[in-house]
């Protein structure tokens, strides 16, 4: 199942805030179309996020009219800006749209046909790298996962979440195909669902056994000594090392560490940024209170009820045993091996 | 609002499923009934649930005909049989059908009429008692809670957990009826959603500054510096001070000790089994997969998908600070403390 397909000019969607119950595609002729499907999680997942923006600026290209009312390159800045402003947490986006922009750059003087096709390219060029990028981290992460081990995930981090293999989830698929013997635990999920919702459907397609748990069963599991390891994404990994996940991952780092549970992260290089120095300084966003309120359109407390809706926490560096990336395995200090990192160079 | 009321031979149950959406009451004119709505979790909270427990027993007196084809006392023992059978976590369950059985016992002898009329009030007796309880613990509780506090708690331990004031909901209103300045973080407490749908209730209609969090926010307000004290309900606690409590309890105890802050638990003896001599002795009731497989019955994930629902979690003592009961606070030693609060005598 494609997350995203490009067709006639349009980019369809598959809309995940419908799984597992239907299968639908958002179609998307305007840029703006992919912001608000960006924004209200039809597309979810870093790495998703990121190569569903690039679509979104080859899209703007498409969607400028050489009537003179604006120049090209103002349009295509002011839709870079609206796609990057939908969601403020993950690096992926800004990273996805840099490249993007470098790329406008580089046609620049081109005819508006020759951009439009030099974008879609570039795009596309993103995505098959967001896949060898899975590929890469599948196969170091597949080397951490003993032969047979209990793996509490989180949040999805599969197909959906990347447009290729995925990050954790994608270390799973692998290490399952290698013949390892795996049970995987999977929160719900709360306010979006999308352990219940996205990561039981990938694992129950994919024949890997797994259990569906409520948020707050993760420390019930631990006590029972059914977690051998923890296997999470991230949205944004600081220079530190301290990362951003989807909310509730920073109290599954607290329970791993009171049980002396290996806590892994998998994320490719581009969720890194080397700007952002420590957890504090990332930003959270704050998403629209309906969300704790409902569930699936149904409200569950009081209409208008105070409540809290951070999207992320963030998990400080000390509670990860190690980042699995495209470029290898990081442990600790962190700090030192993210910079090393980042001088092997990118392809 | 009443959690119960009797009236004409029948016990009138407040459907707490329906809340806060609708306020209705269940008819209960058999035993049965009252074992029904127990299991559904119409009633719930484990000092309610004894209190609901004691006047099904005493219904049972008013079930039963003189028609020669089974004995009063058989029928009384099977009629608590059903109803212990009910929960198999919650302590107070127990307790309050041996008061009822012992009430039964002083009644030996006497008419069928006497029988149902001294039942009843032994019934009605259990329910004062309970409120007696519920006010010693609110008064001992609130010396605990600073002039200012964010406290955290769980699921739903206020009136309707008890039918009197509440454990620890009883606590907090009796220090903001002090004129404390609280702020209470209440997750909602999947699958059945009791923080969601009852805290927050009770806490809007008490005028009690509240925020509503998912499960998995704790950890994020934990971090944040946002959290005070935890306070906290228990449905049994061991002769160690190991305790079960609803699922999720053991991991806001890993999140307070991970972050130095206290963790108080607040019950009635009533809640004490000193023949339970350690949490891994404590049977942990499994509910219906349904229950996290769906929300409000709607489904939110693969139909039949592979789910855990444990209803209880267990908490081992070391990560307890104190237990407000309703003979007073218990520091550790907890097996100690526990000890000589029942050789304080009961009343």
């Amino acid at each position: 199942m494609d997350v995203l397909r490009w067709e006639g000019e349009r980019l369809y969607l598959l809309d995940q805030r419908e799984l597992p119950h239907r299968v639908e595609y958002l179609p998307c002729s305007h840029y703006r179309d992919v912001a608000a499907a960006i924004r209200q999680l039809s597309v979810r997942g870093a790495p998703a996020i990121g190569v569903a923006a690039a679509f979104g600026y080859a899209l703007a290209a498409f969607n400028y009219s050489e009537d003179g009312k604006v120049a090209l390159s103002e349009y295509m800045e002011e839709a870079a800006r609206e796609l990057l402003a939908t969601r403020p947490t993950a690096v992926n986006l800004r990273w996805a749209l840099d490249e993007m922009r470098a790329a406008y750059q580089a046609l620049n003087g081109k005819s508006l046909k020759e951009i439009r096709d030099g974008l879609l390219a570039a795009a596309f060029k993103i995505q098959a790298a967001e896949k060898k990028r899975d590929e890469r981290m599948a196969s170091f992460g597949a080397s951490l996962i003993p032969s047979r081990a209990c793996i509490l995930t989180y949040c999805n981090t599969g197909a959906l979440a990347t447009t290729g293999w995925g990050t954790a989830l994608g270390i799973i698929r692998e290490a399952h195909r290698q013949g390892k013997d795996l049970h995987i635990y999977v929160p719900e999920t709360r306010p979006v669902l999308q352990g219940a919702r996205l990561t039981a459907w990938e694992l129950q397609e994919a024949g890997i056994p797994y259990t569906l748990i409520t948020d707050n069963m993760a420390g019930y599991v631990f006590a029972h000594g059914g977690i051998d390891l923890v296997l999470v994404g991230a949205d944004c990994i600081a220079a530190s090392g301290d990362f951003a996940n989807k909310i509730g991952t920073y109290t599954l780092s607290v329970l791993a560490n009171y049980h002396n549970c290996p806590f892994y992260v998998a994320a490719p290089l581009s969720t890194v940024d080397l700007t952002v120095k420590t957890g504090q300084e990332i930003p959270i966003e704050m998403r629209d209170p309906r969300e704790v309120r409902e569930i699936g359109g149904k409200l569950i407390t009081l209409e208008g009820c105070p409540v809290l809706n951070p999207s992320f926490d963030v998990v400080p560096h000390q509670l990860v045993t190690a980042f699995i990336t495209d470029k290898g395995i990081l442990k600790p200090p962190f700090e030192e091996a993210l910079a090393a990192a980042f001088k092997g160079g990118s392809e």
